[in-house]
């Protein structure tokens, strides 16, 4: 290089720089990627397959960790947060079924995303569809101190919309009133999110 | 710095300009996050708690939404396209029950793919279940006109295979015919997803 | 540019090396972005549906081998490998329902984990859930073969511990002996992503 006239070497250093700064992009991001770990989401199997092989306990909590919180909104959070001491919430619940078997679920409501103090006071069914599906809550049966917050959310105008859009399929359906709790997964759930962070290893520049 | 001599001047320049790019980069990174936001998946439970006291209805609507959007394949969009506008579509189910309990689903079967154009016609099975964990669609009745669609649909050959695997521990398993239409949260989260977005406030350079 | 005086020029060659970093980055970035394909997560319904228009068959499966794979943490694959070949293990599991309808399911326990060596042991009932709400896996009945499995299962201390807290709401509530297998589903997933992955086409630099 030190033969190139002045203009050349100039023109060579400020490839070489492009170059170094592009290099040291590229280490950081794989230097991300240890061991037991992925630094992005997988590309293949095998990726996920490797991993296992190297993943410790922690590790493989931190990944389960990662997807659980991937998979809840701040909204969602907070319904959570609501339930964790064992509070539990009225809730009710439209299903398919006749009398003897209560069939599909088809739409839920309750009054614990307005008591959670959520944003979007309208998604509740999707939030709590959502929830279910993950097995954070579950729906145990009636309790008579809150009769008055069944009839106000019978009332409530998204839950009466969703049921007579319903009632076009199923004339019978009828609110199920249930309670809304924390399942045994959600306490799970819940205390492994709860936990204090291990020390912060992802080290700032310098 | 002018105190330096020529070629350590220029050294120190370079260094200068590696040190800026990655600087700027840094700092359109975490430009990204603003409150009430996140600008990547969270990394704790911490951050979402955070991010619930700071949102705005506007923000949770969009946590929302991204989700939503990140759980959908391009086929799967394609589906709740053809069925956004109240249309149905003849679907199979195999219970695990018997005569006078359903019991659980084991596996799905729809026209609403070819008729929606989707690509992997035959991941029609995946794609309703993904459908119907998060609340998307729900299953009605027979529909007598359909007829002739559900005994095409039972001729096909991935759902004959999948029944034929099952029947190995349920003798009896048989289609049940109902009916695919969006449900009320599928209706609700639709209408979320097909609102105009609001203005591009993420400002290009310059 | 030649018009201008050395420092000046120096100045602008060392704005425009930055320039030029920071638009090879965008253009790589961009690149990454092809018809039928997204870069990163979707930020509209726009977007997938302009995905869905220009999708080739293989790049539908491609997403959707994607979603799945950020949906399964390294445990849980370790699960479906150690079903893949068709082996079936012991389940418990736990329905809120009495002596003729089965009801909601509770909670899930088996030594799939166990026997697949995971990590996680005591998360089990939650990485079934998920497997069982993603339609990987099946529950077929009771199997004489494996009654000592079912009654060590039913002395572990994290089912015992989940029961006991759900009795508080259901007294009656009892382990249902049941056999975890892969499904249809489970099946043509693990197909699809165990399939040999296309040759790389992210050339490296240069």
């Amino acid at each position: 290089m030190l033969q190139l006239p002045p203009v050349q070497r100039a023109d060579a250093r400020f490839h070489q720089v492009e170059h170094d700064v592009l290099q040291t992009l590229k280490q950081r991001l794989e230097a991300l990627e240890t061991p037991g770990e992925l630094a992005g989401p997988p590309e293949n199997l095998h990726q996920l397959l490797d991993v296992s092989l190297e993943q410790s306990r922690d590790q493989a909590e931190d990944m389960l960790v990662r997807q659980l919180l991937a998979g809840l909104t701040a909204d969602e959070v907070r319904i959570l947060a609501a339930l964790s001491d064992g509070s539990a919430f009225p809730m009710l619940a439209l299903y398919s079924g006749g009398r003897f078997s209560r069939g599909q679920i088809l739409f839920r409501h309750s009054n614990v995303g307005r008591a959670a103090g959520i944003q979007c006071t309208d998604m509740i069914g999707t939030y709590l569809q959502r929830l279910f599906s993950q097995g954070w809550v579950i729906a145990t049966g009636f309790e008579e101190a809150n009769r008055t917050d069944y009839e106000l959310l019978e009332g409530d105008s998204g839950f009466r919309r969703a049921m007579s859009g319903l009632q076009t399929h199923w004339p019978k359906v009828k609110p199920h009133r249930e309670t809304l709790r924390l399942g045994p997964m959600g306490q799970q759930m819940w205390a492994l999110l709860s936990q204090p962070a291990e020390a912060d290893l992802s080290g700032d520049e310098e």
